[in-house]
């Protein structure tokens, strides 16, 4: 709504269920040009060659894709202006944001609580958007008015505060990296080592925040999930468009959490392997 | 943008900043008639005569002004869908919801936390509504979603629920509407008694929710707020584009809090009288 219109055209990537709702959205506004999709194979890889063309005014990808677990490893190198979807692993590594243009994030993952959206914008950028449209979806109006256009949501925002200083004060988004990095090797490890387990995504772009995986006897998945239920472990299965398991793994669990799942998981291998 | 057109016209009362900021956003989306405005007195009345044309797709009203201190004490009688802004009213009196088509209202004043709006709505008129807009600005997409076309704002509903347990604890909003009415009275009463001050806005339209007031001689303006500060009372001052004082009278502002102030209100005339 910002920044496409009738006569111009947006490059997306087809990566998942967001970008895929996100190009529903903008074919509301202007031309749209899917630059690739892995819709064909359920989504269990990010698309790896593609060509983004140098006359659409903007790039738009999903940095990780929480449904399918897969997730983009490294940003995009483009000749046009770079927006991105980060909500799902926003501050959970280390990022160059001055290679985005525009970028948007809800905070209910890694910033706060629901209710509130992060967005860092180019501030050039920003000024070739589009106006007539209303107020409360325009970026440039929010700027104007220091976040203050509407009521703010004080709540939500002040949970971001308190998250925020609890990221500073463990080290900052570097120190965060490697512990969402031990968290998933030890995860992603545990799942490879034992033959139960199946993982149908792509090696190369596992999420870091969100692990899905199913068990290679169907049978067997209701009698993890009650394992988990037992050991008080809940929020571990898919989402219901894919099925199997999904481990969200984002900054606010720790470590120890991921070590007692796995060692659940060496339980039941050793039990019904 | 669910419910205007450029095919089509829309009726707005122009009674204050709200409503004014409506008539502006509309007008992005079809044609707009005012059918009065009260903007000339700066918005010190609701217009009184005025003509609703039947060939408008709705009439939009807000049936009260934060910020100049009126309030719409009776529905207005149309033959049109009636759309109504109840942000900083609803939940304060009776009010026959069957007369109004879709009512919209922050939660912020009278519901709960900000962060989340009530949406009452005829789903005839719904039904009306406008298609190929983006999915979030869709109200029939929330509906058929139940509010839960996004990640909902988990906190701030949880506090409309205690805000609604509380009001319906000390016998809803039939007794909600006395203590109110007993709130406006005491202020109103002692502020007409007191020749310091004044009360700009016609007598008929005057608020329940937010009592605006000036003092007749300007330079006891800071004198009267240094002695609400003294007293610990905060907030008192009127919006910057109208001045003088004002007093919100929500749901959760207790009595004692009107007596406590009128009180202060008097031992200033008497001094300064």
């Amino acid at each position: 709504m910002n920044f496409l219109s009738k006569e111009t055209t947006a490059a997306y990537l087809d990566a998942g269920v967001w970008g895929s709702k996100a190009i529903k959205e903008a074919k509301l506004f202007g031309n749209v040009k899917v630059v690739a999709s892995s819709k064909e194979t359920h989504y269990d890889r990010i698309p790896d060659s593609y060509a983004v063309p140098d006359d659409a005014v903007y790039f738009h990808y999903t940095t990780n894709n929480t449904i399918e677990g897969t997730q983009m490893h490294a940003i995009p190198a483009v000749n046009i202006p770079l927006v991105a979807d980060m909500s799902s692993d926003i501050l959970s590594r280390q990022m160059d944001f001055n290679r985005f243009d525009f970028i948007y994030a809800g905070a209910q993952k890694n910033i706060g609580a629901a209710g509130v959206n992060l967005v860092v914008a180019n501030k050039g950028f920003l000024e070739k958007g589009n106006t007539g449209i209303p107020s409360m979806m325009e970026y440039r109006q929010h700027v104007a008015n220091g976040s203050m256009l509407n009521t703010p949501p004080v709540f939500a925002i002040y949970v971001c505060l308190l998250t925020l200083r609890w990221l500073k004060s463990i080290g900052g988004v570097a120190a965060m990296e490697m512990i969402n990095d031990k968290k998933a090797s030890l995860l992603y490890n545990t799942l490879e080592s034992l033959p139960v387990f199946h993982l149908p995504v792509a090696p190369q772009d596992r999420s870091l925040m969100n692990a899905v995986f199913t068990m290679k006897d169907p049978v067997l998945e209701a009698s993890f999930l009650q394992a988990c239920k037992e050991e008080g472990m809940v929020g571990v299965k898919g989402h219901r468009s894919v099925g199997g398991f999904r481990i969200s793994l984002y900054n606010a669990l720790p470590l120890s959490s991921v070590e007692t799942l796995t060692a659940l998981m060496k339980h039941f291998a050793s039990k019904h392997g």
